[in-house]
């Protein structure tokens, strides 16, 4: 079914709340087979939610309001409902003896307060009469409207047992199967991944594919809606195994997993240790690493040598080597991979030494310049790239590459580096 | 002015993506003194979005739109616009001769996909054409409409650099003369601020005091508006001077300042340099230092000691100490501390071990102790805090509060362990 959010409250609008609530809904209700084709966020102004509240009737099969239905005076989603859909407010007794008995520890809390909370509009079915939570269902011009409090926990708990359940056995609604998976890539641009999939794009009506940068990744969303389960699952595997051929290693991830979530099972996996030697990432790839929960298993520790007195005592890379090529070079950070690999006792070790200025750059080492070194058991190698963007951005590749150079070395799939350098 | 943010995106409705991009926007728009009436998502179909642009035009004195500028097949702002405002595409040369200039590198682009991004509506003038950033300003009856990118970044930079800026010019808007300032404080909670200064809240109708829990700082805006500018700059300065001797030290910085530009700044003043042993923050504290442009000039470096091995051998932490008081403890935080700063020659070691959980944690060590060495001239301290949350959280208190000790010990102003123990 076709629905519509609806965020009632002030302190969204003003932008001190961060609207967790339509984003929550919207994912589980797609989730559950249903399109939400769009949200609205609206003050405390019985005018304005009203008018929300009659377009998203108009243009949705269902629709959901969360927020304003609390006893304070800025509370005014039920005073809203009564005059745009021209119904009479009803007193439900049940519902104040319940709340009264359920804050009976509270004595704080004022009896005319509270009453507020048990006058809805008419024709009003309270979604979990069996607690205190506020929530009700009005069936108008015969599509679901569903009121939910704006309390994220209140509100995932009525979506969760009662609006998804409700909206499956809705009478005339149509009920979708729906199957969903994010790939992740990086190296790639969004454009390169929209030339290799766009004979994909259009092919089935009940396929869709999305590209969305989440940088320094580039995310491919692939989603298949129909009704019939057999035909979801069919087309679902045939498009997983067509995204995984046509963009192959590219492909770092699927769904929830980060790269360093993906570095880490390899190392686990093969039973492999880690150590890093960090220039200008600065501790951005021990952080990424270290993010990860159980990372202590396969992760023994980094070094983030920013002058070059810290590389030669704590890398053992030497002044002369420093000297004749400099700190930001290919033969340093091959010395500062294999230094740490050597001292750490580590099965790999990568290095990162460059520029992210936005000061530091010449002409043959631009800012943007970095090195990459990665050891391994009678290997050691050192990869050139060029990135753009701010300091941040340079950092933020930086650490990506690093960690994306020991997938490739894991899965025995590195590239050569004429071929990636410059890719970014 | 009364404004509405649209933003455009199959991401947003089918909630796989949560939509910070018009939080953030609502919440520097309200700050520079504007009001947002109503905010919409809506999914990447040209109808839906010009809509939604009409209604918001109709509406609000200004419309903000984020999303869809990009070059694939999915973005249909600029198609939309078109269509719903009536403005035939105009090509853009200089847009793509700027593109083609940033991405020279990056030959795998094809030139079609970019020639897109200079097709634009009929009178759009472009917000940054320095840049090869997205995004427009376009007049409709009188009324701003402003086109940004839906990556974070570029948004906030344009809404930062050319939104608010030609906002508080608008010809026939309501000219408010508007200060703002915003102080960051950390290590004391919302409710202990709002305690401090609640006396202050509603003591003129022109000033307008805000809270915004910013993880892990908590953060406060003041606001001055009024059409007269002496009165505004009077009213500015005394709430800024009552602020800052009501939350003291509290408040570590102001604006954009960051905690470690804050730290940076006092390090460069007095002329000493820093370094970092981490074990549980994995990196995270040299990331943030780092993350700093000029930070090689007072940080030498760091070393993330994950294993015990690693902490003996990068930074002398004997072995008898690891088994008579544990990795997590006061004196392996002092050891730490004093191994970095010796062993790197800094002015100041400071050092962090603790437990990240969600595992690893004890009866007397549950997950969230974090033990912090401080080694400076002549002395070397420890600290133990308590904190609560997931992984990720207690990792960035954990770097968080490395880099305050640091701060407070520059500012003489190290407050004692069993005063500030427990304060998350």
């Amino acid at each position: 079914m076709l629905g519509e959010i609806i965020a009632v409250g002030d302190e969204l609008t003003s932008g001190r709340t961060l609207n967790t609530n339509s984003f929550y809904a919207a994912g589980h209700l797609f989730a559950a087979g249903h399109e939400i084709i769009a949200m609205a966020t609206v003050r405390d102004t019985p005018a304005e939610i009203g008018a929300a509240l009659k377009r998203a009737i108009d243009r949705a099969d269902f629709v959901i309001v969360t927020g304003g239905l609390g006893p304070t005076s800025d509370d005014l989603t039920n005073e809203a409902v009564s005059r745009a859909l021209g119904l009479p407010t009803t007193f439900y007794p049940e519902v104040l003896g319940r709340i009264k008995s359920q804050r009976a520890h509270r004595p704080d809390q004022k009896s005319r307060d509270l009453e507020k909370l048990a006058w809805l509009p008419e024709g009003a079915e309270i979604l979990k009469p069996e607690t205190s939570i506020a929530g009700y269902l009005l069936v108008h011009h015969e599509k679901p409207v569903f009121f939910l409090p704006g309390i994220p926990h209140q509100m995932k708990e009525l979506l969760a047992d009662k609006v998804i359940p409700r909206l499956a056995l809705w009478k005339g609604g149509f009920v979708h199967c729906v199957r969903q998976k994010i790939f992740k890539t990086f190296g790639i641009t969004e454009t390169e991944i929209n030339r290799k999939l766009k004979h994909l794009e259009n092919r089935d009506q009940n396929v869709r594919i999305g590209y969305y940068p989440v940088f320094p990744d580039v995310h491919l969303s692939l989603t298949v809606i129909d009704a019939d389960l057999k035909k979801v699952e069919q087309l679902f595997q045939q498009y997983v195994a067509e995204i995984h051929t046509l963009l192959a290693d590219s492909i770092f991830g699927v769904d929830e997993e980060t790269m360093a979530d993906v570095v880490g099972r390899l190392l686990s996996g093969q039973g492999k240790t880690l150590a890093v030697a960090e220039s200008c990432s600065g501790g951005l790839v021990a952080h990424k690493i270290t993010k990860v929960a159980g990372s202590s298993q396969y992760f023994l520790g980094g070094v983030v040598a920013y002058h070059n007195e810290f590389k030669r005592k704590f890398l053992g890379v030497e002044n002369e080597l420093l000297q004749k090529h400099g700190a930001v070079s290919g033969p340093t950070a091959q010395a500062m991979a294999a230094g740490i690999r050597g001292l750490a006792k580590a099965d790999i070790g990568i290095a990162v030494t460059g520029i992210a200025g936005p000061t530091g750059g010449s002409v043959e080492k631009p800012v943007g310049t970095v090195f990459f070194g990665l050891a391994s058991h009678g290997n050691t190698r050192d990869f050139r790239f060029a990135f753009a963007g701010d300091r941040w951005q340079i950092q933020e590749l930086s650490a990506q590459t690093a960690l994306e150079l020991v997938r490739r070395l894991l899965l025995d799939k590195l590239i050569a580096n004429n071929e990636k350098e410059g890719r970014h």
